[in-house]
């Protein structure tokens, strides 16, 4: 395949093989895996074109995002719409083949939300347009919704799942093997039916299930009309050369496999997702099934970064070629927007992406590290936009117009207009009249703070805290009609105080799960920002994807 | 081996073939893999005598933790001698079988804290005993160094290394192959000269170095008197497939291989040092080299608790009966002192320790869950000691005692006495009477907040912030000396003000690197612990273990 070095992908020019296609170009930046390119120049190349069944290039490995589904069933992580589909933006951007939206048939604010990330990607005329992508389990109403939700997209997707482990199947479905063939084969062929070209079919804890029947109810799916098969290791119990033993097994004894996509979902469960994916990958899986930063319900997900990293780093060497289409130079932003939407903080030492991923002892701007830089590094800050190279030349300070600052959030993944604008405006303005350098770092940190934030009610006009003595915190609040009330309260600690303080006026019952401060942004004049997790003692309620139970949701500030 | 159930495994019956050796009876809480005991009930066996070379049971691995040493390179995780100890303490608790307690040559502070570890642990007579380990670079001044710290410990080792890739011979050494076998066999042989008859050898970079060099240098060890041989991942690069094949190929092909012990050690770099880890192990290693956490510099090393953990629930099934002697219900512990001490907080997705490694959206105490609990987990939360047995019987309220709060405290793992008991007495007494439940985490929120903190110069007294307007801070300050000192000043937030109202009295020049606060433990009442990272400008510096640059530390309150 043709690949040219250029500036700018999207003028890249098309090669003329598939100028007489019906599909459209794909100008993502695509950096071949093996080959690291400096971080100006950008290889340019095609992702194969989109065929729910098949991937013409054997060696590509689709990538499919599940953080705005699986990530967001982490305790706590529950995002607003509008930080979702700023989150797909992102992926987009990143060059993700399948966006899993959400799951419909849970509530009417995952309904919405996925419907709102389906109509933002129906463009016929972009090859950049990722496949979107809703859960449902396999009953009608779930895949209607799905179907409800996904349909607007040009690439809809719906994912249908059903338990075959025989634990699962005893305890929690309550139904025989037979049954459970039975129901899995007459939804996919619903879901067809309703006009959906595109079902994924997962077999729910396919790590725990038998063999033998694994590969009858892949086959009876297939014949069903499912193009893509997912095998999740649900409880993440699986060890590397298992899990790709079981997909070598699925691709060698399932009947008519070849027909269609084969794909991993591994949890982390031993902290062996990233391995297993890989394995999953190299026994010929062409779809991945990640989210950012590894998100997920308890140990999470296997992680996009790591996963395509490794697949970019060794996948000429030592996985027979495989690639991916992601543009690896947008992963530092979306990880931080992902951190800073669901609020779950990745540690120090996170693989790639990390505060200290890249940093030794003695600190990321060590001049040393300099010198050993190809002994102790295998992959570049750069590659995956850590010290980003500022594409547009903009660089912002306090004679910075509102013009400029839009077109460097538009940089940054950020995509504001009008009322926001203004306000992210005034507060850039106050910080750099304080700050002589405005990072990429600080101006997430400002449109995290004021921008993407639900509806006010009460607004914290001041707190003041002091323990002389008791602990004490008086507030004042300011309601959404422009009443003023201040109180004062006793407690604990500062923290209490205020929160009790704080309670004598807004007067709901709510439990605090979760406290933390922490500086997003270095040094003494830094920009914190405060995590508060409650859940609401009659609150929003969800349906759970896996045990269908209804869950009361956490909010957090 | 036999093994039998008893409530307190140090008065388990010694079974008779043991008595006639010389090796003490070794009374571990060993819970074999693959069975899972109830949490009252813990398997008593035996660890295989220790032999430096040679491991009686071929199916058993040792466990080689290296937080204190590797992990300690983390930025700054810097810890004080004191907490040292105290971590070694719960490793020995745990049940590793070595714990490698720093590099004594890098400064006198780290040489003190591994001659402190080691005289903790120099008792000949308890079976008990971890091996104590010091890591040297392949020079006589670093191996004289390692020796003086760590030969008083009963079971002392010195670890020695040095680099094997052509890339680090050619850039970093500077060195020809044959001058870096010279060197390697000398100083092993030196090492062994001084009287130490356990070393271990490492070849860093051994997963970049080439494979017929490797056999030879190691070979040559071998034979100069190395015991342990460690294989490093330096940089992080293999696949699980890979590093296994590099440990078969080690196995198959040096000479005297079988005369000593092969050991892993994976960095993290691309998220899979658990999964290459353990593939070493199914590939014959019996040593693993590993972290609680997995802290460590850059994205860390394999951690402990995946690597045991993964070991234990796969080990009969999957891994040809491996098994390691860590009492796993003393991870959770293990895990909360490293990460209070090294300030190195671990995301709540962390598999095994996670916050919510054993939680679904709804909440860890969510009633549904008990139904589904052998669906979704492999591991009990009580198998790491999370919902932890109250061994003691011992509960503490506002009335309990000074006795009661000692043995509370003991359990948990921190052992008090004198002053730093009465300190946390008094706190404890403070936090009973507000407070209904006095919970593990409060206990040892408070150890480490009241008693394992250097010595006092200034004492904060109070802080009183407000932003009515501009964000000012009023501070008072106590020294140690008596003298008062109240300052205020304005800033750009309150964190902010505050540090310059405290700058305005201190006066010494740092750069702060980090400012998070979050809370400990869980509810409104919560205890919050700040996490403040500075550097100072011509502060304490130490060498690196493997640039062997000058490093400035970075402390943190």
């Amino acid at each position: 395949m043709a690949s040219s070095i250029c500036k700018h992908a999207a003028f890249a020019p098309s090669p003329a093989t598939f100028r007489s296609t019906k599909f459209p170009i794909l100008p993502v930046y695509l950096i071949r895996n093996g080959r690291r390119p400096s971080s100006a120049a950008v290889f340019c190349s095609l992702r194969p074109h989109y065929i729910p069944n098949h991937i013409p290039d054997p060696n590509y490995v689709r990538i499919f995002d599940t953080t705005l589904r699986d990530g967001e069933q982490s305790p706590g992580a529950t995002m607003t719409t509008k930080e979702k589909l700023d989150i797909a933006r992102q992926l987009a951007r990143l060059g993700v083949d399948i966006i899993e939206a959400g799951f419909p048939a849970s509530s009417d604010a995952d309904f919405e939300a996925v419907q709102l990330i389906a109509r933002e990607f129906s463009s016929a005329d972009s090859g950049l347009v990722p496949v979107i992508c809703g859960l449902a389990r396999c009953n009608k109403r779930d895949i209607e919704r799905s179907w409800e939700a996904v349909k607007h997209a040009s690439k809809p997707r719906i994912h249908t799942f059903i338990a075959t482990s025989q634990i699962h199947m005893d305890f929690k479905l309550k139904m025989t093997p037979g049954q459970v063939v039975h129901k899995a084969t007459t939804m996919v062929a619903y879901a067809r039916s309703l006009g959906c070209r595109d079902v994924e079919f997962s077999p729910e804890d396919a790590g725990r299930s038998d063999r033998e029947f694994l590969y009858r109810i892949l086959g009876e799916v297939i014949k069903a009309g499912a193009t893509t098969l997912n095998i999740p290791d649900t409880v993440g119990y699986t060890l590397p050369s298992e899990f790709g033993q079981l997909i070598a097994d699925i691709k060698a004894n399932t009947p008519g496999i070849e027909n269609v996509i084969i794909s991993t979902h591994c949890q982390n469960d031993l902290g062996l997702s990233t391995a297993n994916t890989i394995a999953g990958a190299y026994s010929g899986a062409r779809q991945v099934e990640v989210t950012i930063n590894g998100i997920g319900e308890r140990a999470g997900n296997a992680s996009l970064e790591e996963v395509v990293m490794a697949i970019k780093c060794r996948g000429e060497q030592a996985l027979d070629g495989l690639y991916t289409g992601i543009n690896t130079q947008h992963i530092i932003m979306a990880s931080k927007m992902v951190e800073e939407y669901s609020g779950l903080r990745i540690q120090p030492h996170k693989a790639i992406v990390g505060a200290n991923a890249f940093a030794h002892e003695s600190g990321i701007h060590q001049d040393g590290m300099l010198k050993h830089k190809n002994t102790y590094e295998i992959i570049s800050p750069e590659d995956i936009g850590l010290l980003r190279s500022n594409e547009s030349g903009i660089v912002l300070g306090k004679l910075s117009g509102r013009h400029a600052l839009k077109a460097k959030m538009l940089e940054l993944g950020y995509d504001i207009d009008g009322k926001e604008l203004d306000d992210l405006f005034s507060r850039f303005k106050a910080v750099a009249g304080n700050k002589k350098n405005i990072s990429d770092d600080d101006l997430v940190a400002l449109v995290s703070d004021e921008v993407f934030q639900p509806q006010t009610v009460w607004k914290l006009e001041d707190v003041t805290c002091g323990s002389l003595g008791l602990s004490t915190a008086t507030v004042k609040l300011i309601h959404a009609n422009g009443d003023e009330r201040i109180s004062c309260s006793v407690g604990t600690g500062p923290v209490d105080a205020a929160y009790k303080a704080v309670d004598l006026v807004v007067k709901v019952p709510v439990t605090l799960l979760e406290y933390s401060m922490s500086g997003v942004t270095e040094g003494i004049d830094a920009i914190a920002t405060t995590r508060v997790l409650i859940r609401g003692e009659d609150s929003v309620t969800a349906t759970h994807a896996y045990t269908g139970e209804s869950v009361n949701r956490a909010f957090r500030h």
